[in-house]
């Protein structure tokens, strides 16, 4: 077990042994896993005390965890999740508040909190994540990580807890693009459409920004088009962030209800603050909101489909500001995730790939600039990341 | 694994293969342990994610656990405890509120709060909990079932987590006496001391009564002595009860802090309402207060076992009314355990037998009459609460 104390990044499991391939392209690399990908010899608690006394030791390791095995990479543990993954502060009720390794004082964000605080505090090179609604962007943003949300079934979630299939999709975190760069060519391989190559600025979501966080993220903005060329304007919001919001989250709700529902009702588990209330609410989304968010999605992705392209990729800030500190009330981080999600919403809704990197910052506490581009186009973002890398474009002065 | 939808009562672990004789004094009687049992094949939770994690799958079973096997008694399962035992609420913030089979919309009592709960539903006809400072008498008074705190050490509590040894007993629940003098003749055995026969009325202990509980808790009273003598009146509380209640607490805490200290500074897991305030102050025990209240105890035992002599036996209330609403704020629920804590460390202190019988009640909720005893003469309080069914004292009509 990796002593993590005050840092609390993983679940204090017992060693179970683990194989990994004697080399490999990924060998000399440690990683660990979001604690809902089975890993035999190991439970898979979920965030939840309910869910891990359901568990049992799983006998079958997840195809994503066994592709990093069989490449070289060490099997390191399993990290906190934020409850059933249904959360984005990183403040587990039951399993606690990994820590920030880029700002201590701030959430790590989640949920896939304890994998992003394993790597910014340098516990493991590598960490899986998973994300739903934002929960390996928004700790990646938090904690200075490069962090990518995939094109949704690119990489293979098997063998992991579901929250909304139809966003879910399997992330990791690196503290830099090299080592990034590495895990992508095994778990993603080469891409089958062309590299995107054109930056696009979407005005309406920059204009989500706080504007105390502002001045950074434009500046970092400013030295991505220095290498990458010059971002033409493009407005990205159907209607409006409200109606796209909603749309986001009725659909997300219901999701997760028909995947946690019988769970919840079976076994009544004390949910934690957040949590208890998103279930509630998402018990209640009706059959009519789903069947207009679901049209508005199919609106929406086309619309955005048209908008890249072939070539094109947005770039844009990752969450709305610097982490939130872990001092304030449960209702301004509630305040701080719906605003975020008018953000991060576009790459689920439309199952786009984005890639969170580490560019900005304010006060001390990192901020990451996105890269949003067409179904597929994974690994060409990632060498995006890399010729920014190669150009000496990274986390700023001071962050 | 025993469905308990709407009751909660156990921790939904897979079900494991545990064996029991074909035959024996307890062949057809079902069994539940609380959740700090270690039990072969499952877990051991102790009502904490964290614990539950670093537990692993147990491959020893407590040997209390092994003689109810051996005796026929078949296993069904492990219940949820308050959260490290260190609460009498039956409020696990992690793994819920298991359901008062006698009071539904009261509190069962903790922290063998699942066992009751389980017992008091017909889900099994016996449960083991362990009681500290009242965690089998609470519930059993809570949930109108017959309970002991056998004299410290009688019944091994080997394989069982510890929260306070000095305090720590290992009980169980039935829901009549028959069934109870079954289990003890086998976990108890024959006492090595005299039956005692005299009764005893602690006045000053029958002043701590809620008022409005009082006329059924004395009705009740009055038909124990119909049966078994008058009681003769006596005093228990040396000083004060506010001494007492101090001393008692700074013993335990003191001895809870030694055993889950080390846990919580390691992992600083979560810890539910009432049970981190309770660690908090228990870290806070001082020496001087622990050599204080020690003097204390050897005072109050010695002038305890003089009252009981060889033959006395206290007749008490066991707790200071029926169980609290589920609804009732924190606050309120800290009230209550802390007025019921000056009733209950009595026989913890002097760590002496205490049997609680479901004779009493108000308003449709029960309340358990007490005999409490000299060191070693649980099976003859046993015996005591035979007579009493043989002559027809048990729970009044309405309850």
């Amino acid at each position: 077990m990796i002593d993590d104390r005050g840092i609390h990044a993983f679940v204090p499991y017992p060693d179970a042994p683990v194989a990994h391939a004697a080399g490999g392209p990924l060998a000399g690399l440690s990683f660990a896993a979001k604690d809902l990908f089975d890993v035999a010899g190991y439970p898979t608690g979920g965030g939840s005390p309910i869910v891990l006394a359901l568990s049992g030791i799983k006998t079958r390791t997840a195809p994503t965890v066994q592709k990093l095995l069989d490449a070289g990479a060490r099997f390191v543990g399993k990290t906190v999740t934020d409850e059933l993954a249904f959360s984005m502060n990183g403040q587990n009720a039951h399993f606690g508040a990994p820590r920030n390794g880029a700002a201590p004082d701030r959430i790590s964000g989640g949920s896939s909190s304890g994998s992003a605080s394993a790597v910014s505090n340098g516990l493991c090179h590598v960490a899986l994540g998973t994300d739903t609604g934002g929960s390996v962007r928004a700790p990646a943003s938090h904690c200075a990580l490069v962090g990518l949300r995939p094109t949704h079934g690119r990489v293979s979630l098997e063998g992991a807890l579901d929250l909304a299939p139809s966003f879910d999709t399997c992330g990791w975190f690196t503290r830099d693009v090299a080592t990034f760069a590495r895990v992508a060519d095994v778990l993603l391989g080469a891409d089958a459409v062309p590299a995107p190559s054109r930056l696009l600025w979407p005005a309406d979501l920059w204009a989500q920004l706080a504007p105390a966080a502002d001045a950074s993220a434009r500046a970092a903005a400013d030295r991505v088009q220095a290498v990458l060329g010059e971002a033409r304007l493009v407005t990205v919001v159907l209607d409006s962030f409200e109606a796209m919001y909603w749309h986001f989250r009725h659909l997300q709700g219901r999701e997760a209800w028909l995947t946690d529902g019988p769970l919840i009702e079976r076994h009544a588990p004390p949910l934690g603050p957040g949590v208890a209330e998103r279930f509630a609410f998402s018990r209640g989304v009706t059959d009519a909101q789903v069947i207009a968010a679901n049209a508005f999605r199919e609106r929406f992705t086309a619309h955005l489909e048209a908008l890249l392209g072939a070539d094109g990729v947005l770039l844009l800030p990752t969450m709305p500001d610097i982490a939130p500190l872990k001092a304030e009330p449960e209702s301004a981080l509630e305040d701080y995730r719906n605003r975020a999600i008018r953000l991060l919403c576009v790459a689920g809704l439309a199952g786009l790939p984005q890639l969170s990197l580490p560019l900005a910052g304010r006060d001390g506490a990192p901020m990451g600039l996105s890269l949003l581009g067409p179904r597929g186009s994974d690994r060409a973002l990632v060498a995006m990341a890399e010729r920014l890398a190669a150009a000496g474009v990274g986390r700023p002065a001071g962050l």
